[in-house]
Parts: C-alpha cells; sequence; structure tokens
C-alpha cells in the first residue's frame, strides 16, 4: 500500500457512521479538504501513528477493501469508495492487538465488542478470504512439510479435555440449531434445496450405502457424536454397533435415544477414546471426529483400525480436509476446537499406507459442507438471543463469527471435506461400480459374485 | 521350512513329468523307499546341496506349495502333495540365478525357457503373490519412506528413451491383443460381463464426463497413446485437443486417424513431452502417463499443469498405484517397464497439494484393470504364435508372463488404479453430487447455478 493511494481515500470515504457507544457522527469532510479540522484536533504525530498501524494491519491481511473507523472518529480506508464493510475499532489496545496477529485477535476482539463490522458479516469475511496472503501460499509450488503443532496435543488425557471444551458445551445449545437428529457435520444434499432433515438422513445413508452394510454385520464407530449414524446403522442396516466417543454428554444422550427407539440391545456406546477399541469387526466407520486426531496419532488410528478389522473388512472415514497441510487459524484453534487439525489427503494417506489398506474412493464434500453451515448459520442467527441468555454476548458472537468464517472457508475453496472408504487389499467382495450409490434399490454385491 | 517337512514330500510327490527336453520320465519311488536309485547314484553331497538352494529359494519367496524338478530329473516339494504347479529348472545356473534374486530372475529364466511351469501359469502366480513376504510387508505398520530409486532417470531424454522403449514396440503388435480403438489403459466395465470394446468406449465417457467438458473447450491431453481419448473428446464433446506423446509410432498412428476421421483441424498432436506444454486450457487429462513420471517429478507436473490451467480449470489423472511406496518388481522395470513407478496415493498428491489443487474424486477400479487383463492375456494367447513370428519365443513369453503378472496383481490387490479428479481450490462450478455420472443424459451443471 502506498502513501498516495491512502491520501485521498481517507477523505473521500469518511462519512455517516452509526455504531453503538459513539453518540455523535463524525462530521463529512470534502475531498477538497484533505486534512480537515479533526486531524488538526489530533494532531499530526498521533494520527499518523495510527493511520501506520492501520495500514500495516491492513498490509498483513492483504489490503481487503475495508473502511476502518476508530474510537476517536478517524476514517482510514484503501480502497477508492469501495469497501465491503465498515470495521470499527473501538479502543486503542485493540488496534494494537489487532497489528500484531489479526488472525489470533480478530476473533477474540470481534466477540468482545472491541471490533464491530457494519455491513455483510459474510460478504467481509469472503472479501477478506480472498486477499489473505495465507491463503494464497498454496500456488507457490513451495515444497510444503506438514506442521506437527499438535504433537503431544492428543495424549488420551489431552484428547478427552479437548473434547469436552467443544462438545460438552451443552446439548440445548446445540439443538437450538442443528437438525432433529442432532447430527454436528457435514450433511448430504441430493440437490442443492434439499433441507437440512432430509440431507443430514441422506449423509446417513450414504455412509451406510458406502460400506455396503448387510444385516447382522458388526460395526465400530469412532467419535458417535449424539449417536445418530450408530443408531440409523442399526435400525435401518440391521447392524450391531459398538460406538466410542469421549463426550459424557453426548453419550448420555445418545444412550437415552437408544432406550427410547428400543436399540440399546443393538447398540452399545462407550464412553472412551478411540485407542481403546477392542474387538473385530466388519465395518469401521468415523465421521467428524479425526480432525481432532492430530497427523501425528494417524498411524496409531491405522493401527486401531488394522486390529479391528476382518479380513473382509472395510471401512470410511469423513473428515475436514485441506489441499495442503497448513495448521488451523489460531482463533479457531484457541477458542473453539482445541487440539483440532484438519489433515490434507497425503497426510490421511499415513491412516492407510503402513497398514496395506485399499483406498476405494474419495470423495469431496466441501460445497455441501457451505451448505450445511449455511442452514446451521440461519438456526443460529435466529436462536442468537437465546444463545446469549445461555451464555453470554461475547459467547455468542464467537459462535457466529465461528459458523460464518467455516462457511466462508468451505466456500472458497479453503477447507475441504474428504470420505474416504477403505478395504484390505485382497478383498474383492467390493460394488463393481459406485452407480449403485445412485440407485436406491439397488444390491451394490447383487451383479459381482466375489470372481473376476 | 524344516527339514523333517521336507523328507516325505520328496519321495511322495516325485511322479511321471512331462516337459520338452526332457526324455525320459522320472522312475516312480514309493514312500517306503526314501532314498532310492536315483540318490545315490547322483551321491549325497550333490543332492543335499541342490536340495539346500532350492530350499533356501523357496523360503526366500515365502513357501509356495510348488514341486520343484531339476535337470537332473530330482524332485522336491515343500507340501505334501498340494503342488498348485510343477517348475521345471533346466540347468544347475537356472538355479543359482533363482537363488541370488528371484524376483528378478524368475522372468527372465522363465522368457529364455530355463524355467517352465506346469499348470495353470495363473494359479501359479497368484499363489506365488500370496505368500510372497514383500506383499505383506504393509501389514507390519512399520513407517514408510518412499523410495526414491528413480531419480535422475525421467530427465527429458531418459523419459523418451524409456518410453520408445516399450510403445515403440510396434503398432501391429499391440494391435493383436488390444480393443479397436487401441486403448493400452484400464478399462471401465458398466458391468463386469461387458465386452472389451464397449468397457474400453465407456472409460472415455466415464473420464469426458468426470472433466464435464463443454462444447469449444480446450483441453491439454499429457500421453495420448494412440490417440483416442483425444479423437473421443473432439468428436463427441466438441472439444479441441492438444495432446502430448514421446512415441513417435504412437503420435504418427494418431495423426493418421484424426486425418481419416476428419478431426485433424480439432486435435493437435505433438511429439514432445509433458514438461514442453504450452498454452492456457480448460482441462488437464493424462491417463496412463504417471506410471512413467517418476515420484521426483511429480512436483514438476503440478507446475506444468497449474501453469496450463485457467481459474476454471479442472482435470483428472488416471494411473496405475499401489497402497504404500514401493519400487515396481526388478524384472519388469528392467524389461518391460524401464523407468516406470507406480504411485502411492500420498505420493500422487505430490501433484497436487504444492499447487493448492482441491482433490474432488479418487475412484479406485483395481478391479476393472483386472478384468481388462484377462480380455487382453486371452487375445494374446490367441495371438501367440504370431507374436512369437513378429520377434521370438523368447520376447512372447515375457510378454505372457508380465501380462498375468500384471492380471494377478490387481486381482490379488497388490496394485491400485486411481483415477484422481482435481479442480483450483475456489472452483466452485462444479457437479453438486456425482449422481450425473451415472445417468447418460443428465447436464452435471444444470442444477447448479454457481452460486450456492
Amino acid at each position: 500500500m502506498r502513501q498516495e493511494q491512502i491520501e485521498p481515500s481517507i477523505n473521500s470515504i469518511s462519512g455517516g457512521i452509526n455504531y453503538p457507544g459513539v453518540a455523535r457522527e463524525p462530521d463529512g469532510e470534502s475531498a477538497s479538504e484533505p486534512f480537515g479540522e479533526r486531524r488538526r484536533t489530533l494532531g499530526n504525530a498521533v494520527f499518523a501513528a495510527e493511520k501506520m498501524l492501520v495500514t500495516r494491519m491492513l498490509q498483513t491481511i492483504g489490503n481487503p477493501p475495508v473502511q476502518i473507523v476508530l474510537w476517536n472518529r478517524q476514517v482510514i480506508s484503501n480502497h477508492n469508495g469501495k469497501a465491503v464493510a465498515r470495521v470499527l475499532i473501538r479502543d486503542h489496545g485493540a488496534l494494537l492487538k489487532l497489528v500484531s496477529d489479526p488472525e489470533l485477535y480478530f476473533g477474540e476482539l470481534y466477540s468482545a465488542q472491541r471490533i464491530e463490522v457494519q455491513g455483510n458479516l459474510l460478504e467481509f469475511l469472503e472479501t477478506a478470504y480472498r486477499v489473505w496472503p495465507q491463503h494464497r501460499q498454496g500456488n507457490s509450488g513451495k515444497k510444503l512439510s506438514a506442521p506437527f503443532y499438535d504433537a503431544q496435543r492428543n495424549t488420551l488425557s489431552g484428547a478427552r479435555r479437548n473434547v469436552q471444551h467443544h462438545y460438552d458445551i451443552g446439548n440445548d445449545f446445540y439443538k437450538l440449531w442443528l437438525d432433529e437428529r442432532m447430527l454436528y457435520t457435514c450433511a448430504y444434499f441430493p440437490s442443492s434445496n434439499a433441507s437440512l432433515e432430509d440431507a443430514q438422513l441422506a449423509k446417513l445413508d450414504h455412509i451406510c450405502r458406502k460400506l455396503y452394510l448387510r444385516p447382522g454385520e458388526k460395526v465400530v464407530e469412532a467419535g458417535c457424536g449424539w449417536g445418530a449414524l450408530a443408531l440409523h446403522m442399526a435400525k435401518h442396516y440391521g447392524a450391531k454397533v459398538t460406538a466410542y466417543n469421549l463426550s459424557s454428554e453426548q453419550i448420555a444422550y445418545a444412550r437415552q435415544r437408544a432406550r427410547a427407539e428400543g436399540l440399546d440391545g443393538q447398540v452399545e456406546f462407550i464412553e472412551d477414546d478411540y485407542r481403546n477399541v477392542r474387538g473385530e469387526f466388519d465395518a469401521f466407520v468415523s465421521v467428524g471426529m479425526l480432525e481432532h486426531v492430530g497427523t501425528d496419532h494417524y498411524q496409531e488410528l491405522g493401527a486401531v483400525i488394522d486390529r479391528s478389522l476382518k479380513d473382509s473388512g472395510r471401512g470410511l472415514i469423513h473428515s475436514i480436509g485441506l489441499n495442503y497441510p497448513r495448521p488451523m487459524d489460531a482463533w479457531t484453534e484457541r477458542h473453539i476446537f482445541p487440539g483440532a487439525s484438519p489433515p490434507s489427503l497425503a497426510q490421511m494417506m499415513q491412516i492407510f499406507e503402513p497398514f496395506d489398506f485399499s483406498v476405494l474412493d474419495v470423495e469431496n464434500l466441501r460445497l455441501h459442507y457451505a451448505k450445511t453451515l449455511e442452514h446451521w448459520l440461519q438456526r443460529y442467527e435466529n436462536n442468537v438471543d437465546r444463545v446469549t441468555e445461555m451464555f453470554d454476548l461475547e459467547f455468542a458472537r464467537a459462535w457466529r463469527l465461528y459458523l460464518s468464517g467455516s462457511l466462508t472457508a468451505f466456500k472458497m475453496g479453503g477447507m475441504q471435506l474428504f470420505q474416504v472408504s477403505f478395504a484390505r487389499p485382497g478383498h474383492n467382495q467390493i460394488p463393481w461400480t459406485r452407480q449403485y450409490l445412485y440407485e436406491p434399490q439397488h444390491n451394490p454385491l447383487g451383479e459381482y459374485d466375489g470372481n473376476l
């Protein structure tokens, strides 16, 4: 950002601003009066210092076209009148924090109302996402190395702490904005205008059919959430399910649902770590747990799958993923999902390759997650007052930002959703093509007799 | 293999043997006469040494249940009467070579008729495959590192030499056993009893539809074989295709076909390396070339794709693959496919991850390749006399073994066939689900308007 580009826009954009906590709107200034009354009052030195800080901060994040309004009603803009949003910075300390680490502190300051975004938050996030330098790094073609920043974090005790931070917030909170089955993972929309309820149901079937589950088969689920998939496999596919989860709240809810549906003889919910899975199974499934495993533990997970699966065994892992290895953004990692780190596909292969598993199918459902988040965000906004009552405004704003930022990342291609199906290498009882997934009544193994 | 297990079977299995070059069948020996006339004649010391060599060789390859018959009509077996085949070793030098490196020399000696396999060659290979220690290594759960044994091999000049070794054998040779379109890559069988011709046609459509090609779009193909896919994209999808190949014989054939079909204005065949691709395209496609690129050159290939694709660009790479990184077997690498090395999926990601490409879809067509090879092998055997006339018996036997061994590896799960579809990260004009691939008349982008 060059000085001469800033000067005119500072003056041309300043105008009527309305936000809480600032009683009087700043006076309009004409473009012909580049340094008006206010600047003279504040003093050149202070104004220059603040402007420099804002300029540096905007440079760090790739110069999104925004208008910055400071606590003292100074207005700084970097794009001649085409700002996508106004960002109000409400105190000097907030500006200093933002300059030092915008990725970490934007979220904290937004949650604490020390930063306000006027305009469409999603549009603002999309614009910021588009110019953010880190998101452009992938195209450099540099050798990328997997960051193992989360080593030691997801030990047995660490994983329990991390999971409880997020999932034990309270079932009542999640009920406000999830679907009726309480599925807190990417849905599968057979068409883009399907309802969230239908799309979550379709997701359960999509997974069961990818596993070509047969009645009486034994399935182990690692990270079962509130139990919807486990119950669905038991009820509609006749499977005997053993499901693991570290969240006490979720396990209690799942057990109660199993009893209510009379499925408690067919589904066992175990409050324990995936590393303690015991027994031999026909299928392994894990939906939305891998994000919390940590890349350093993938081979350990592979070993658990390897010792749990029969020779005819197959499995599916559904996880948020990345196009290339990088750490999760600092704010989300600290405040929303401690210990989480979505993998690249190459990193995911550390689960399968050491154990000679064959990857049969990978489906990227990125836009389905963006659509899922649209539904969640809308329901969340409809209930944001209730969230504020249950917790406080800071929590409510943090989760709004988290849902909005996630939607943006999936929509803009910064995050992926991988469903990876796999089987033992010599196992030939696999569907001949994937066509059966799209033909509701077809038996996938009907045509194939086990020999070529 | 313990001594006491061998002793009885040596005697119990020796019996009627019939193979060329040995005039007289060995005399039968009864189990009650453990060391008969022949052994006494040959002398204990010589027999013991040969038995030790055979024993060691069988141990090295995991003790497949075979009967070994030596040039001197000695019979050695390691499984009580349940041999899957008789392997005749016709001279002392052959035995020594086999002991020193069975993976490399079995093929050489088989081709040279110094080893003969009596019984079903495919059954023998399957059995040998099943017990081969290297094929069991994947289950050890050890940290695997990618072998970069092929560095420096696929330089610009090296790649040309390697490709010409295999693909310039002569179009007449390949015509004897490929389909009418001359497709020398895995077919896609919509049902397992489809004909090879239908399955190769279905493969071409499957690829074009995965790329959701639209009329007038520009496609670059890296490694175009005899041009069938390039011509198909032009003729049936209205694409403008630029296709690269290093094989002079294939390029000449492809150009002639383009002229014959009146497509030479729409398809350009260029005899050059993929690294010399120039221009900007809507789609990148490569079918059966990656096996020859060498893992050390994947990032270079990624850079070529990155500079060739528009922002709305997408691509597909179809390649033989592995469940975990390992070198190709020594004989195939030396005699059939110099410079070739199929990648694991993690290795393939070295193409995509440094350039922030999104992997949209991976389909493993392993059993389709086994089926393809069944067809090829059958046609090959029908024409093996013609192959022997065109070349010699050694060549004909080498290619029988290569086709049979490949069929075995795909059937047993030792090799995979990955079709990987990818696109730029922010590109949202992608089909909403994969259902359209299984509905011939459906426009994949019809439902989706580019916004969520």
